[in-house]
């Protein structure tokens, strides 16, 4: 399996469930539970663990907001080896919550410290949901020791119960995965997302956590998550709006039977690499899919930019205008819209040189409309799911692809009404 | 009449008619027409003339965007004394129309030439409507016979007829004014809006045009609308786009008799410039209250930030947050999501010092919930029409006052189905 995306890009546009999860595989060195909290005061489970008994390095990349939850600051602190523990819980987000939310993270490490023998430095914290309200602790520190309780080992067909343990308005649980072989074995990678809108109502966050069994060293672990969380998780977009806690963990538990990777420029580095993308970005494009209320799903390829920072600025103000994004939602091909977005841009672009397409249609060309444009073939193309805009600028080589949803009245809807 | 933005404020959430334009005055120098050029197959007028026979000095400021109208290359190139005229149209951009839209201006330009013995660098445009379509040349053309033979003298009862004409999904006209005692005489200001969007569907413009009959040098008009614009105009958000088109333009027929201003600290020059603050606010605020689909006017207030320009990012990144603007149309006092808008700019804020209050009402204080918050409270006073968001980062002298609007699934609908 490279891609459930496509798989449930198939059912969610058709409105199914989503069921084929069997792939996902086991980590070695891995074990996962999820339980309620009464977190939502209903049994579903809001709480989780996910526990390294022999320890595992791991690598993050946090939100830039500086109202960020104290659980980033946390983390950012901890260990990078031999890391122990990773709790997530919904419902509260521990952010802004003083030293109130500060001093119950230190009452939950306790409570490993004292069970488990981890040092503080090991364990890591992971929240998402309201800003502002007192951290629950008394409800999540009564239920970790039946997370301890019920760690499991394998963790093959815990997945399920793990991802959907970390969403809040997320519409289907978030999952990829990949195996890549080793010289001697095989290594795994297996992820889990929650997302719901760049930033869900008040539920404030993008989670993705990402384990394999690889043995790599610490440096490649970091240069890796770092560049691959560019073209995945930070090129997609549903509102243009920042979380105080997303992030993104990248742990190995270093089990697999592979020669330690320690160059990222080499083979056996690029082809883990490789597959670690495509985990990253199916998971991505995943909480794109599932972006609040979101019916369409948007590709903005911009090529020919002078750099690749700057294809990156056009893509991103394509992929977070609301007119172009409610242009979507009407299937209008409004491609001024697409132009209104480049040109407030620092690129410095040249009129004359734009040349957009929708889906294979041409429709700019030398500074004004191409002579085939035909409206009814392109309004029939933007009545589909999955719309592709595609922009090169043809000042240089520069690239970057980003990924929305499209902009709708149930957005609207999700976010007017969400706490009433 | 210092503000009409308050009188249409009563009448627009009331749901009545704006009627009180009576107080609008005569510029000497000045005559105005308009006419219907069937560019929307109706009657409405479409296409209007602002004349000065006399000439007038004026100074501009224009959208930054990169794929700007043409029409925007031409005024920038105009001179900046002795303007005679300003052709305005509706329904088409000219932008992104390549050799003919440049081809059309400089014919309608030689019809006034002819005619009137204006020169090229003498007349500007100025054009609002979709991007990327053929200019209608002939259509436009065809009346500019009719619009000079209809110029009237005294204006004072046709500002709202013109007001009119240069409107597109607009509900209503927008026009404010003002009158300044001079030592010897009156200075008269008036000016008109057009907005609907910070573009409009694909209607993509906001237009500001301010007439005045002070006696003032060129140097100081400059000066003036440059550093005005900042607090008007560009204090204003509906959805975060930038239009194609966007301009405001300051005309000055210089009849008044006053003592010509020179400098711009002059008490005088200070006199002057107040007013004309006040009329470009208020017309600034009008563009927001016909935002589309807006059913509450939002002030976001920012204090105490680094320094002016960090106050600014900080209010616009709040006021064009789709979360928050969602959660004030649902009278949602969510006010996780201004911390959050708050945290994704690049101020370096501190949490423990953040003061957010809604109306009166302080919500947050040493890094959490303010002890005295009562969410009825505030969701009864956020129910109103009138918000106010006050953020006090409390790190220095830096402040910045935006507007906006709220964000309903009647934008969505004005949007997604405009064109069909």
């Amino acid at each position: 399996m490279t891609s459930l995306f496509q798989n449930l890009f198939q059912k969610k546009v058709s409105g199914g469930k989503i069921k084929d999860y069997s792939e996902m595989p086991t980590i070695e060195g891995m074990e996962i539970s999820a339980v309620s909290a009464g977190l939502y005061n209903s049994k579903r489970d809001d709480v989780c663990l996910f526990y390294f008994k022999d320890g595992a390095i791991f690598s993050g990349v946090y939100t830039k907001s500086s109202t960020r939850s104290v659980c980033i600051d946390w983390n950012i602190k901890a260990n990078k080896k031999n890391i122990k523990a990773l709790l997530v819980n919904t419902r509260n987000a521990n952010a802004f919550t003083g030293k109130q939310g500060l001093d119950s993270i230190i009452e939950l490490s306790k409570l490993f410290i004292s069970t488990r023998k981890i040092k503080e430095k090991e364990i890591l914290f992971a929240s998402t949901g309201v800003i502002g309200q007192p951290f629950p602790l008394q409800k999540i520190k009564s239920v970790v020791p039946e997370l301890i309780e019920k760690l499991k080992r394998p963790i093959k067909l815990s997945w399920i119960k793990q991802a959907l343990a970390i969403i809040t308005t997320d519409t289907f649980a978030k999952m990829s995965c990949a195996v890549v072989q080793s010289s001697s074995d095989f290594i795994n990678i297996a992820g889990i997302a929650k997302g719901a809108g760049m930033i869900a109502p008040n539920m404030a966050t993008m989670f993705g956590f990402i384990f394999t069994d690889v043995k790599i060293s610490q440096t490649v672990l970091n240069q890796m998550l770092k560049r691959n969380v560019e073209n995945t998780f930070n090129a997609i977009t549903v509102d243009s709006d920042t979380s105080t806690n997303d992030m993104v963990l990248l742990f190995s538990t270093q089990k697999a039977k592979n020669r330690e990777i320690k160059d990222i420029n080499s083979p056996a580095a690029k082809k883990f690499e490789k597959a670690l993308n495509e985990v990253m970005l199916d998971l991505a494009k995943q909480v794109v899919l599932d972006g609040e209320g979101a019916k369409k799903f948007i590709t903005v390829n911009v090529t020919g930019a002078s750099n690749n920072n700057s294809a990156k600025e056009v893509a991103m103000s394509i992929a977070n205008s609301p007119l172009v994004k409610t242009a979507a939602a009407g299937s209008d091909p409004n491609w001024g819209r697409i132009l209104m977005a480049i040109g407030k841009t620092n690129e410095k672009v040249k009129k004359e040189k734009i040349e957009i397409k929708i889906g294979d249609f041409l429709i700019t060309k030398y500074g004004m409309i191409a002579p085939s444009y035909n409206e009814e073939k392109v309004k029939n193309y933007m009545l589909g799911d999955n719309i592709l805009f595609d922009v090169n600028l043809n000042l240089g080589k520069g690239k970057f692809t980003a990924y929305t949803c499209d902009f709708n009245a149930e957005y609207i809807a999700i976010n007017a009404d969400y706490r009433s």
